[in-house]
């Protein structure tokens, strides 16, 4: 029986054979480059991705929250990062984790760093979060004087390590020159380490973002890589030119429900509960919600003639649909959907189905939000 | 104790008292118009909430999928109808479904009523939905020729009863003049009903948008009104002149977890994996995902001084900080966020939080996606 049989409703199709490819090819990298690849988990959320990952070598991860945190605990995770600014009243929380996982966090104000440093009850280490132009989060990369209060702060702390700089660059989505942004990045964490570095002897530094490291092919002296959606890829990122469309790892079925072929339209149960309303433009200016892929027993395949989702609401999604397409399509089928945002679709779905019909984790399916 | 006490991560939060408030004065006004208030489900998603729509006289709601149809079934409600185009891969899930509660479902072509003819096992009642320039689903108000193909193949079956036609002009969402989209919509339903009573003295119109329902006061002689949003309603149905900000029913509950002063940026844990990502514009093209609130033991005000979240990735909520809120707020506190569209917000959180602190279900919270 085909994994097809068992679908009737919207189902995110995760291939083992593509993330695999993915992870493989990351973890090769990182390797020629004598960097430690630590994930973020953010994107796949699963346990069985991760006992994938663990056969590429990857011993560390990365999360978002302590909630996800709390879903990776226990399952051998060598050190789980929390590259989010620490949520100070999660603090109770953390103390529970750190019981029995190394966990590190990331700490950007005083005011977080001292109030770990009073309330710690098992050690921690952090990093310190540097923002070198993305403009989000993290210390600004020339705020010596902040940088050296945290340090201060955290000196007092018997449970709280200095780790080192984790630095997340994440104009690479939206500035073309992403050699200029890994050069500034490189620099700026190079400059970190030759300042801190005769007092943190063993600091590392880390850079992490898709678009970059899967372009990228001088991370100068930097010790870590942290990317987190190449697991999946996604159609932004084809779009960003970090993968082909056959790199993406997952796509959402769903079934077409009405057709009008006067219109080129086909109506599918497919929308943004489902993949979340992120969204990419066309060369024209329209919107395109994810592009059409044609289901099969063993996965999909890229269709000849493009079609792409050109609108959707809560539960409803409008294919503009290419002749060929329209030729193939009745309403009862499957088709696939390579989504705009991986990470945001898999949060929304809470769960995939492999090629081979069985269920894979997610955080979302079993902890809720 | 405070509600507030027992939050430490991004909470939805859920105004009973307003939530009451908007189910009390939509069910006036249909009363007042003669109407059958069928809300629609998919905004709350929740037994709780039912039971408070119960009793303002609410008898029968309406849910966009199969599986919410089985979370509300058993519920005493007196019909459940499925306003989404049939999906025909569920026709065995309806089939239990029907075994034990009164279902309608929605049909605008021949395959899938065809297929239901063949296959229904219980009684079923359908709408026939119409699309009369909203252009997103539905038959072509003028289409005769298929409305009554579908008439002519349900009339085969025992167990399918034609209930009437159902009309949802969502392009009250983006057009200025509601009054004239309702014209077109009252007329439509009119013509429809006055050519097919004959035949079915007792088929029904039904109007459901939010926008419409919350501004229009002539329905002229529509039957039933099934607006969703209206429970909850959020910052896209302030903009739209639906509602007040006072109205709105439901604020995500986020932490604070950096400040910046210097560019008045306040940054928390409350993304896209909470909110959506749906966006609207500001006057001045900038982007809003949610409207500050100041929470209290009692709930939340308005702040004097406008502040809105300005961008948001996955987890991330860059806020754009008045003075007046700069002044008051410190890392760890929490600040509440009126979502842009709370149906989304509603179905990303799976759950909500009351202000004497007790859970309130969800659809999402048990049967994942």
């Amino acid at each position: 029986m085909s994994y097809l049989d068992q679908i009737t409703s919207p189902t995110l199709l995760l291939d083992e054979k593509i993330c695999r490819s993915n992870l493989q090819k990351m973890a090769d990298k990182a390797k020629r480059h004598g960097m430690n690849l630590v994930p973020h988990f953010k994107t796949a959320q699963s346990h069985i991705v991760g006992e994938w990952a663990k056969e590429y070598g990857i011993k560390e991860i990365t999360v978002s929250s302590i909630k996800m945190a709390e879903y990776f605990c226990g399952q051998g995770w060598e050190n789980i990062h929390i590259a989010f600014p620490f949520n100070p009243l999660e603090t109770k929380k953390l103390n529970e984790l750190a019981k029995n996982q190394s966990i590190s966090v990331q700490l950007i104000n005083e005011a977080v760093t001292e109030k770990l440093t009073n309330e710690l009850e098992h050690p921690v280490g952090f990093f310190i979060e540097i923002d070198a132009g993305y403009g989000r989060t993290g210390v600004e990369v020339t705020d010596f004087g902040l940088i050296e209060a945290i340090l201060r702060k955290a000196k007092k702390s018997k449970n709280l390590s200095f780790k080192g700089f984790y630095l997340h660059p994440g104009h690479t989505y939206y500035i073309e020159n992403k050699k200029k942004i890994y050069e500034e990045s490189i620099a700026a964490l190079r400059m970190l380490k030759n300042k801190y570095r005769t007092e943190y002897p063993n600091l590392v530094t880390r850079v992490g973002d898709t678009p970059g490291c899967s372009v990228i092919d001088d991370f100068g002296d930097v010790d870590e890589m942290g990317p987190g959606n190449f697991v999946f890829y996604d159609m932004m990122q084809v779009n960003l030119g970090s993968c082909s469309m056959e790199d993406v790892a997952v796509a959402l079925a769903v079934p077409v429900v009405d057709i009008k072929k006067d219109r080129k339209e086909i109506l599918v149960h497919g929308g943004g509960v489902h993949l979340s309303k992120d969204v990419h433009q066309e060369p024209d200016g329209s919107k395109n919600f994810g592009e059409v892929v044609y289901l099969n027993e063993n996965g999909w395949e890229i269709p000849i003639q493009r079609s792409f989702l050109k609108s959707i609401s809560q539960e409803h999604g409008i294919i503009n649909a290419s002749d060929e397409l329209l030729t193939k399509v009745k309403i009862g089928d499957l088709l696939g959907i390579l989504p705009v945002h991986s990470c945001m679709t898999a949060d929304c779905m809470g769960g995939y189905l492999s090629m081979n019909g069985e269920k894979i984790d997610h955080a979302e399916s079993v902890t809720g939000k």
